[in-house]
């Protein structure tokens, strides 16, 4: 049996000053509540309280991160029990999946895919041997054995994550009923919805033509005209405020945003609602669709985010057999100072609208990124997004981004996640690594002991409050 | 209060080994005369040696660094006394405006603003309390009263701050006066200009066609043809000389150059003169004249600079408002290799020309840049510019210029700045950082130390002087 | 006499924790043998196994590294004996280079170049002293005296640096000879071929169609025709197998694939056929060749080398005086994810398929490679190439790629070189520069201590040899 430890100082750096600094820090922000702004999980647990399935469903078939690995050395995912658009048969013995997925354990050494199942494995199921080939029937059957129990269930795993609020990831068309569900239920835990315009936004989008006509039959207005359309948009807003939602979100393909006039913006929704675009057309709708937001934002208060630069559905095998989310999505290199200024022409300027960026192009933190924030009153730096999201990722972009933008630029963490055990280990993260980002600054005489103590709260807790008006 | 002090160890690694390298490196060059071959202070300071304003008049209003940050806070700019371009009323409190700027003195932390900040405050005034809402009164009279004394007069502190040489940037129209009477007072500090073209170069600088007559009348020759405009250029270059400019600058848009022939620069000239044209053919005009400052620069010897890739009033309604220079210039992708290619088919292989490039595209070190300095006999490196002028650009710098190109093809450092108060700052944060570099390879056995105490007096004073003629 | 030596501990972090682990590593894997599937040298060295020249004639005149260094600091090609197209003379002096190359050896200072020689110097030849303007003539004799030895003969060299295999790189047109030669004369070395079709595929490439029309005499096909020009391509690879090529190698422009129906793939070949072809033209054709190239890989084997991004030839004047690869070779941004495509969308799923990505551009690995390899089942990661084949170009890439790809999608070292004399250096940083890293990961607790232990053989000898499918 190899032992599984979780080293209290991990992550910092081994230099002993500033692994010293970082232990002082950490220790005042560790046991700090969760707050997560930006995420993807499932309302439903929260509304049922049902137990999750087994160690297999749980952590293997429902992440990206971790099957997008083993498929890239060779595994199949029917053999992991993705679903099959088709509906037909996959790998149904969970314990032989579970097998595969521990005989291969050894492909995320050095991801953060690793820290987070190490993290989970540990602190959420108390297993103290690492996942070998060996090892795994007995943390397989360990595992189950926990999710029967009741304090397994997802109210009880995020009370005891302490977690003060979650923001989960709604399209316009949803009901909402999971969350009204929630609220109806007595629950103290606060879920919150977040607005996801992209079905309705995106000519490109499966089945967008149906998807607006569905958002007119919601709303009751005539979603066919423009200024029926931006109606429903409003309508739809404030039901979702009426559910939590202190945001929205946009996971377009570039950052571009247009701001055309009226008739214009007629002409083209008429055009994009009849299909076959052309692409620049598609690019230039959602463009529009941004800067009509950041307005609706500025009359309803709703925070945007603006998550672009995605290849989606870069395998059109992967596709056309699993369908989207399937590991296949490719980062692309982003513009944003072009792209973002007609949207900042009109807006940039406000005191009472913000807009937070990220992107998945690391190039963009100290070109574009941070003297974009650093000047604008509207714009705020997201945190390390996605494949960034990890602690060399952590590590350049505030590297990168804090001389220009400083911290008070930057919103705090995003865990952004479907894979719920993981959101502890997430923040612990981000909080172990700015809590080392600020022990060098102080070992090396560049900020005061003092300020870092300050500052640390503010990077783990308080900076996403605020942002995301979530005090 | 608390205390304000700079550590003798600030920015060294807090590695005890590299440290100890650090400190030994930087005690050989600390004291060096400063070379500051690239800036932007007003030789009207050194011509008319007037006392500075008040504290906020010196650190706030002029230093675009501070206010952007500000700005991006949500502060107003006519709040910082921002002049207005219409002339109308701006706040007149300086008192006010250091107060507001202290109470924010918080989002500078991690920044080098507050590096350069806290250096001037410690070194240049004594203060050794930290600035505070609560202190700033007391800081705010004490700068004043020191600014007050005949030791805190512009040749004063050039001289304290062992100033051996340092270069404004003119444009062609500016009669240099105020260089004259620096000449003709009898002063010893040594001020010389450098040649900046753009409001003559560029067709899309404001008042282009007028800036062309102008230069016409200055010089005595027709400006409005291909030749005499040339002619023109070559009489003004001259005339720079005579106030002591070893170099030219060029703050282009882009790195693009062209080789046009004379038929076509002249066809190209009348067309730009007459205004109105596209930016393809402003792009090719600007690149042409690079290639003509090339081929002038064999004659007369001045060294080149080329500073691309500025995106310049991003702000509209700041540009608008408050006029260029306000925080709003944004950097963006910038392409050499190919940008660079017409000038360097024809010049790229001389042996009495220097051409020193500057990116804010720090993908472009190890990329393009490295390798095209390790290459081509007129190229240089410039240090890290704007935004990257940081111990962290410094650090991306080194690690990514120098396995290419070495570090004999690079030119020290540039303070580039009109903040003057700031130049012993930053001259100490570039020596700092390149002591931690070689101290770093000299730890890693990756240089030896008697070469490391070669270099660093190169990097801190020499280079500077040879690549720009200073000597 | 200033020493020469080599300290055990270079290159790892100075921090005592992590240069203690770096050392236990390094120590399991210093002394492996050599695998180096990727590089230039000439099998003819191997074949004849005659000594080689002079110190300059080895070091300086063959070393484009070198030279390029010594050209951009003014010195003359013809002054370090670089053969010119037209014959015309050039410095015949060894010594005199060698003395004008030690006085300029100070330039090397910081750079890969300077770590190999100092290497190969000191473990080849014995060497004791570094090398300056007052040691040259007594290294240039010593270096010179063990030449004429035989165990300074290549042979002899490839056996003391306990080369396990090293593959050369061929044109389809090279009979191999020197190849056959090496297998006829009983020596056990093994020296392999690759297939590097460049000369053959490439409309732009000097001759391409007398280079087709020689194919096809060759082979027998008929190589004016699609179909035969295929075939006879099929037929070379047949043959480069018997001479030990395990892989095919494509140094490209761009990373461009096509993958036209065969009607296009006829047109457009007889079109590049007869020459004048557009760019996008010669484009599409190389890019529809790696297509092809996959296509007979899934039947033959051969794993793909795809090296795309440099900008070849980039300086006419030294083009046109003295040829090819003379140090003018500049990197360009380089795109992957949208180039890729219509390979990737055809033979991306294969899991009989092994292609190997380089890049020249570093903002690829974290934001295209890393992801793409991290997906597709035949892709994997190459190892940080030419101007990044340096000690913090592999921490760059580590850094950058390991969190999204794994070790696993990568395939360990390639030395990339015609310097025969480097390899051991090279191959001694690459394992050093993994040590550190897994060091690190281990010192910071992101990595258990027997993991690194069981990585560090792979990344050092073990992926090179699966990767190539040279066990």
């Amino acid at each position: 049996m190899i032992p599984l430890s979780l080293h209290p100082d991990r992550l910092f750096s081994s230099e002993p000053k500033q692994r010293e600094i970082a232990r002082a820090l950490y220790a005042t922000v560790k046991n700090l509540p969760i707050v997560s702004p930006h995420g993807h999980t499932d309302p439903q647990w929260f509304a049922d309280n049902e137990p999750f399935g087994n160690a297999a469903a749980l952590f293997i078939t429902p992440d990206h991160y971790v099957f997008r690995m083993l498929y890239s050395q060779g595994l199949k995912l029917e053999n992991l029990a993705i679903p099959r658009r088709d509906g037909g048969p996959v790998e149904g013995d969970a314990r032989g999946i579970w097998r595969s997925f521990a005989a291969n354990y050894h492909l995320f050494r050095g991801t953060p895919t690793r820290i987070w199942l190490d993290h989970a494995f540990h602190e959420v199921f108390g297993i103290r041997e690492r996942l070998t080939e060996e090892s795994a029937d007995r943390i397989f059957d360990a595992i189950n054995s926990c999710l029967g129990r009741a304090e397994f269930r997802p109210r009880s795993l995020f009370e005891r994550f302490n977690i003060e609020v979650i923001a989960t990831t709604e399209s316009p068309l949803d009901p909402l009923a999971q969350h009204s569900k929630i609220r109806a239920s007595g629950w103290k835990g606060r879920v919150i919805t977040a607005y996801r315009p992209d079905p309705v936004v995106d000519p490109e989008f499966e089945g967008f033509a149906a998807n607006v006509a569905r958002l007119g039959e919601i709303t009751g207005e005539d979603a066919e005209t423009w200024r029926g359309y931006l109606a429903a948009h409003r309508d739809r807003r404030a039901f979702f405020k009426t559910m939590g939602a202190t945001s929205t979100d946009h996971g377009h393909p570039t950052a571009q945003t247009s701001d055309l006039d009226s008739a214009a913006c007629e002409a083209l929704f008429a055009k994009v609602l009849k299909g076959n675009v052309s692409s620049t057309e598609a690019e230039a709708f959602r463009g529009q669709m941004l800067t009509e937001m950041a307005k609706m934002s500025l009359e309803d208060g709703l925070v945007m985010q603006i998550h672009p630069g995605s290849f989606r559905n870069h395998n059109p095998q992967v596709l056309a057999r699993f369908g989207r989310d399937k590991g296949a999505d490719i980062p692309t290199r982003t513009d944003y100072v072009r792209a973002l200024k007609p949207l900042l022409d009109r807006f940039g300027n406000e005191r009472n609208l913000t807009i937070i960026l990220f992107t998945l192009d690391e190039t963009a933190y100290s070109r574009e990124l941070a003297p974009l924030a650093g000047h604008y009153p509207i714009l705020r730096l997201g945190p390390p997004w996605w494949f960034h999201d990890s602690p060399e990722g952590m590590q350049r972009f505030r590297e990168q981004a804090t001389e220009t933008a400083g911290f008070y630029n930057t919103v705090g963490f995003n865990d952004d996640t479907r894979a719920f055990l993981s959101i502890p280990a997430r923040h612990d993260v981000a909080r172990r690594m700015d809590c080392r980002f600020l022990a060098q600054l102080v070992a090396e005489h560049r900020l005061e002991e003092d300020e870092a103590f300050e500052l640390v709260p503010e990077l783990a807790y308080k900076l996403a409050k605020r942002a995301y008006k979530l005090g």
